[in-house]
């Protein structure tokens, strides 16, 4: 059965929390009396479901349901994760966590989304303060992995590991506090950098748009992959921290920041801002805006998967973890073709028109032919072992178009084996409609000297094992084709003489 | 002839300057007296050459020439551009633009890359003030576009336009202040980042790791797209950033923030965060990170150039301006297959092996098509206008390897063109090796129905030109062929029988 989640508050911190728990396949329930929270809930739902999915190279579980309740006890009554994300007040929470408290499992976890409350703020007069931690996510919180986790002493290590499981389950990247301090970590950061942009504004020195543009062409494409202290320990050269910090401490006591005042947000510097952020984002709505950002984050964090670093490592573990269907031959019928892929397409494989672009249909069937060979034995072991398969050539049929968050599925069919070479032939479906196929002649290679070489016996033998059941499949259509022409009819025997 | 820079200074920063200018075309002359800058400049040029040129989808110009220099007026005598990257001492500074002013042509730009100083600090003495700007670059610099600039009052429309010009051709993104402060913008909210970094090391509240992840796995990955302000724009909903502003506000008055005072640097806090700063990054080298951190940032960068956004934007235009060769056909020689491509392999193409994956065969060829149309006259106005032509089928060759950095070039014959089809056959190579091959049906569609339709009157008649004169062209080897077998000899015959 799915888990289930309880979201306190539909805002923006608790929209993007219940599309999280939803698109991994648990069922929500969302408690916001507050008129608009439905359809502000559903617009979030709608750029999520575009976002989020396309960030694994496997398909998600099947999303979960979504209800909508006016009693807060009907919500969190046997939920397994509750997460209040209410307006920073402390009376409000406290009060709703004591009518959580007095229905809900005890075996499930309490999560705050709050930015700056200890957990001993908002377990105080709790009946179970142990299991009322802070959870504190970023925005948008559908794409951005990292959750503050503080948790009161009262909380005991099985809880603790089982938060760090749920949150993991759902794609998050939980950050243990090691003790609770107002804002935790992140929010501190933020917030000095938040004081002194103010102040360069209010100077006069930069406005909205000049400050951005100092920051997302210059450190903030550093701190999106490395932080900061990684990042300075490059600065320092071979002697890594300990060179910076000599060569770079002193810089702390020069006159290079304003931060021992907090500027007054008089009406007139509140105007200013708001003017030159207007300035600056105006000819986009906030709508545009989400959207716009929702399609860098899923590029950005694409980019770092390929590098297998960061955020985008966080992701490649998740797919190891949610990849479906069986993992060996031996459990899989041999009847028919082979799955060999079940995806949703990524935002950054479409084009303007938000159709997937040409090459990133080559990319799925590549990620297949990758699930192919891991089945016949070709797998990291095998890599090391210093043999592959290359692909020596491709035919791509285009028969229809694919959607960002269009769930494709491909299986593939093995038309020959013999010797070095392998020739499959994938297909890939939205549900029932065929999109694409492509057939390959596959090489195996030695890596050392990159030049063909016979497989080794366990990958010959399951090759034979596929080869000998597929005979019985008939030839896809399709297969066999040039460009511009028909698949002769002799042309398997053609191919084979 | 090319043009020319002076590098004073040859550390990180003076390093990076160099690779940026040489890879952009222009020669180096490279001052620095100390015993390793050779090593180090060439160490850094041989990660640029990796990185850097594959961020735009256009060949960059033949790499300039460098040498080095222990004469400082010997290196700066007839440059363009004199870059100044020494350490943060001002009297070494000041003295040293006194030296250069003594040879230096009027008409060249004096920048200094300094962190902290003022352009009215480091011109006081000068003979000409105006000429001496802070031109503040980041690490890595061959990557990073943002440089800040700070000129004195001194400094005419016509130089700072010079500036402008100069900036753009290396592909920065020059940030003009409007006026001198301590530490100009980025290194001002940099600053206030680092101190409270420290202070929460120094607290024992996280340690290096912790608070990397907090900003990497977070908001680095939304200021690298578009900052401080959009960012809570968007927070603010569709009120914006006056909503925002009253919403926020009043947490500048809690304590979020120890910023009121500098954490002492002890000895003993300086082995803390060297000691936490090995645990975190210790078990890769220095240059281990630098490339990993390089193959981020391409990655990164290259993700924003898919949304053409931000950094990306930038890239996008740098390809345009730097597009080689003839812009339409009628300058075109039409005896041979047309220029359709050259440009860098990028890393972010690569696998971990190091050579170009299998997708991006097919993303450069797709671009080659791309170009191939706008010379028929499929163009922006074109697409505009509800049509173009979509890829029905692929045939692709690889017929040898590619490693990131490699200068490929395309070439295109057309093999037929009639009616709603074209049939196009791409060559890639790198130099005289051919590397893979790729063969089209291209379609002619009515964007709105998504069903083929015949082309325009003009689209109709560039085809027929190039169609008649590559009839002349003896049949490309390869043409024709399915996966697995030579192509028939009298496949052509059948294509069009």
């Amino acid at each position: 059965m799915a888990k289930r989640a309880a979201i306190v508050g539909g805002g923006v911190i608790g929209g993007g929390w219940a599309a999280r728990f939803l698109l991994m396949g648990w069922d929500v329930r969302l408690y916001d009396t507050g008129p608009d929270a439905r359809r502000r809930v559903e617009h979030m739902l709608e750029n999520a479901r575009a976002a989020m999915p396309g960030l694994w190279d496997v398909a998600l579980p099947e999303e979960g349901r979504l209800s909508f309740h006016d009693e807060l006890a009907e919500a969190v009554k046997g939920a397994d994760w509750i997460q209040e994300s209410l307006p920073e007040r402390l009376d409000l929470k406290r009060e709703v966590f004591a009518r959580i408290q007095a229905v809900c499992d005890e075996s499930a976890v309490i999560g705050s989304s709050t930015s700056g409350f200890r957990p001993s703020d908002l377990a105080e007069g709790a009946a179970r303060p142990g299991q009322i931690v802070v959870a504190h996510p970023f925005n948008p919180v559908y794409l951005l992995p990292l959750v503050e986790i503080v948790a009161p002493p009262e909380t005991g290590e099985a809880r603790l590991e089982l938060i760090r499981r749920r949150m993991r389950e759902i794609g998050c990247q939980p950050l243990f506090l090691r003790r609770e301090i107002d804002a935790h970590i992140a929010d501190r950061l933020l917030e000095a950098v938040w004081r002194e942009a103010l102040w360069l504004v209010s100077d006069g020195v930069a406005d909205t748009a000049e400050i951005d543009d100092a920051i997302r062409y210059g450190f903030g494409l550093r701190w999106a992959q490395m932080g900061l202290f990684e990042t300075y320990r490059i600065a320092g050269g071979e002697a890594g921290m300990r060179q910076f910090l000599t060569q770079f401490g002193p810089a702390l006591k020069w006159p290079w920041s304003k931060l021992t005042d907090v500027p007054e947000l008089t009406d007139e510097l509140v105007e200013t801002i708001a003017s030159q952020s207007d300035a600056q984002s105006g000819r986009h709505s906030i709508a545009d805006l989400e959207r716009i950002r929702d399609a860098n984050l899923v590029a950005i964090l694409r980019g770092l998967k390929t590098r297998d670093w960061g955020a985008g490592r966080l992701l490649n573990a998740g797919d190891r973890r949610m990849a479906q269907g069986p993992k060996s031959l031996e459990a899989m019928a041999l009847t028919g073709p082979l799955p060999t892929g079940a995806r949703a397409v990524p935002l950054d494989w479409t084009d303007y028109n938000g159709h997937m672009t040409e090459h990133r249909y080559l990319q799925a069937f590549g990620d297949a032919t990758d699930r192919f060979l891991r089945l016949i034995g070709v797998d990291e072991d095998y890599l090391a072992g210093g043999q592959s398969f290359f692909t020596a050539e491709t035919h791509i049929r285009h028969l229809g178009e694919a959607r960002a968050g269009a769930r494709l599925t491909i299986d593939t069919q093995l038309l020959m084996a013999e010797g070095r070479k392998a020739q499959v032939f994938h297909r890939m479906w939205e549900d029932a409609r065929l999109v694409a196929t492509a057939e390959h002649m596959l090489v195996h290679v030695d890596l050392e000297s990159r030049r063909a070489a016979a497989p080794g016996a366990k990958v010959q033998d399951c090759l034979a094992k596929i080869a000998k059941a597929h005979a019985h499949l008939p030839r896809p259509e399709g297969a066999g084709a040039a460009v511009g022409r028909k698949p002769d009819r002799g042309a398997k025997d053609k191919a084979e003489g």
